[in-house]
């Protein structure tokens, strides 16, 4: 009965598009999470969309937080747009009041932020980077928890700096000793079977570590599992994750409270 | 001794600079006026230069607000963006909460809301576009005041639906019979004698109401006079403007409260 | 024998997409039509995207074009933006150049110029506009053709203007008896059923005649088909249409000629 | 007598407003120097601008060339965007044919290319880069002259694809001993005295070399001076480095042949 009682959260990127543009299927996938990363208009999302993605999340019981990212609409926010650490502390600033007056506008506020892309890989492996985003958070909101990549640089820094931190690891990649990604460009790199996946996430939880490449175990909070909604199989991923955690016993949940 | 102890506002745009671009001497204004409309990023404005202005005017003691436009960064939000005014509640919504992050972030929070050039414009004269204004007010905060054009469709509006209203004059513009700007196309338009923008000005005031162009009076609270910053001659105007109050015995303070 | 001989051409617009996002599907209907309308980086497109349809045009075979429009990404081109016409001439300038650059580079050179959208529809309608998009051709290139809605302003200005000019019907739209489109908000305005705008455009081809919507026969010539791409039920109109003018023994080909 | 009959060409940026916005003294430069880079869209510049930078330069006399950079308006074209160097082309190729069209349209047609900012650094220090823009200048039109820093990368690479060439010196930078600029961040990097800067741009054309920092000289073409224009003090180096070159009976002359 290990895992009894168990929970753990299940987020994924969303109101990725831009004006006509639309990218991955909300609908389907606001279905299996229970917390939304909603997009801020600077690499996707708009007024409009991120407007009636608040609206969509409260409908369908799911948390929402600000997702920020570079200024890099036609990157998508996966590029490193030289900044320096306090232009990206007030771009994110920017960005989480942006979505705090959205969502409170579609009557269902934020509750956290999550660094988008390659901002979001920055907070896991820069310092400075960082602790620009706790900044930003500790400056805009202190209540909003961060959500961090699990045994990154936020995770710690945003906790030093007394902020409410909440750990995620990644359904569909591998990690290295060290507890980063392995890069894309080596195989292995991605897991694309769901079973697959799914299994390993629940072991993960199970016991609190993440696990590397070579199967070794590496101690961490696991609050929540980021998959990701872009692509058809993307959301076979996630709802088999969802799946395999609740066939164990693991509830689902929000780390966050919803109003 | 009619003037005595009256006092108004003096607001002017500010922040109106994208990267390496700058518009107008802020630093001068900001030592005449006592209210900063601070532009959003929509028209003008980026995290930077928005984190400066609440900064600048924090020290300086002006009281600051949210300016929001439509998104036209090529037009200087002086053109009429099409959007259903469902779209210009999202947009204002938006800008409001990038405005009242980065003022948080700052030290020096937003007090206020006043739409900016095309936008603004029609929240005098488009009964629609007054009430998106309003209703992005009231669901982002409804302790924001209000700054509108006094007799336009904004002022009554956003009063009727419950929130602080405070009403300007134009210290450079004529008036027309029904209390609107005359077109800048006409002769007498725009009022380029400081020494007679301020008389006017101080005679509004003392009067509580609005001089037309034929001279009549149309009666109606002043709480603030907008003065321009984006030339030097503007500055000059402003200048004489507050200059002549002082002379009056008018004294010049913000409407809304500094923290 | 009456189609004995006929041809005709059939263009849409492609290239729309902008960074990650895509709409369409360009290489079903590549296999469709005769000439692309590439969208120049204004309402949808960058360098990428255009260098690859003008690639992928060359390779099937597809004449191009310069499909230019407002500066308008958020709202796809579909919105009138403010302008004098004399801006309208210089940006029309700006994205001709940009397309004849990259389709030079990919080696498939374009032939002709239609506006795109908001502004293709002035160019129908507003003297003024379909003035300063001719003058924007004849300065960059005069042997560019200029591809007009049949009926509308651009078609006989830049006839008279020296251009060669080619007329375009809409496959799935309803005209008015003055030649223009009747408004998508009216009943009947857009045909929906394959069948029937396939017929209704083998008839207007072989009579030399826009079919309004009570039945009249207005006299133009009928150089081009105008398809959609955007939906897969547009798709399968365009194959349609092709399927059975061909079936009529009308013969598609582009009607510029390619290197 | 060793200066008789010697001339050089002196270039500057221009064009470098975007909407409201104007950086430099475009009319006071336009009388100082023989050929404007001419921004095209990315860092600055917009088709109204572009229209009458080109005619201002025509009616003066000046040549003109397209001045392509990274899209980063908001940066002013200073950063380094992350691109491929495939995707560095076609970016290139747009803004050549952009300007290209708008050159033409003005009727005073551009005649070279010269990268700007971030991306121009690239195209001395970075062989791909450089060749992307080699590939783009080719592909568009290779009459175009290729205007490059004086023994970077572009410069032979260019010479080696067969494109005409002209390199550049910079009147107010310190060369390190290899010929690449001296750090900003390192003392002396800027010359700041006119007198001084303008001796020894006089110098170096006249020895055709380089002086480095230290001294010694890198012998090379030198066709062009490279002067700054968005400073008041800028533009009193600018003068004086042109009196000063005339003074010592070196004409000051386009490299490029204006129709």
């Amino acid at each position: 009965m290990t895992a009894k009682g168990l929970q753990v959260d299940i987020n994924s990127d969303m109101g990725e598009g831009f004006g006509a543009y639309r990218l991955g299927d909300d609908a389907a996938i606001l279905d299996i999470v229970s917390s939304a990363n909603v997009a801020c208009g600077f690499h996707a999302g708009d007024p409009e969309i991120m407007a009636a993605t608040f609206s969509m999340a409260r409908e369908k019981g799911v948390a929402v937080g600000a997702h920020p990212s570079f200024a890099d609409l036609w990157g998508f926010g996966r590029r490193v747009i030289p900044h320096s650490v306090d232009e990206i502390e007030r771009l994110v600033a920017y960005q989480i009041g942006a979505a705090q007056a959205l969502s409170a506008y579609a009557g269902h506020p934020i509750r956290y932020v999550k660094a988008h892309g390659a901002l979001g890989n920055l907070t896991q492996t820069d310092r400075g980077v960082a602790e620009a985003v706790t900044r930003a958070v500790k400056a805009v909101d202190p209540s909003l928890i961060c959500l961090a990549i699990a045994l990154g640089f936020q995770d710690r820094i945003a906790r030093d700096a007394g902020l409410t931190v909440r750990s995620e690891i990644f359904a569909d990649r591998a990690y290295t000793e060290e507890g980063f990604l392995v890069s894309r460009k080596l195989e292995g790199a991605v897991i694309h079977d769901a079973e697959k996946a799914a299994e390993r996430v629940v072991r993960m939880v199970k016991q609190g570590a993440i696990e590397t490449i070579s199967g070794q175990a590496l101690k961490t909070p696991i609050d929540s599992i980021c998959v990701h909604s872009d692509t058809p199989a993307a959301v076979v991923i996630a709802a088999r994750v969802r799946a395999r955690l609740e066939e164990d016993g693991i509830s689902v949940r929000a780390f966050a409270a919803i109003a």
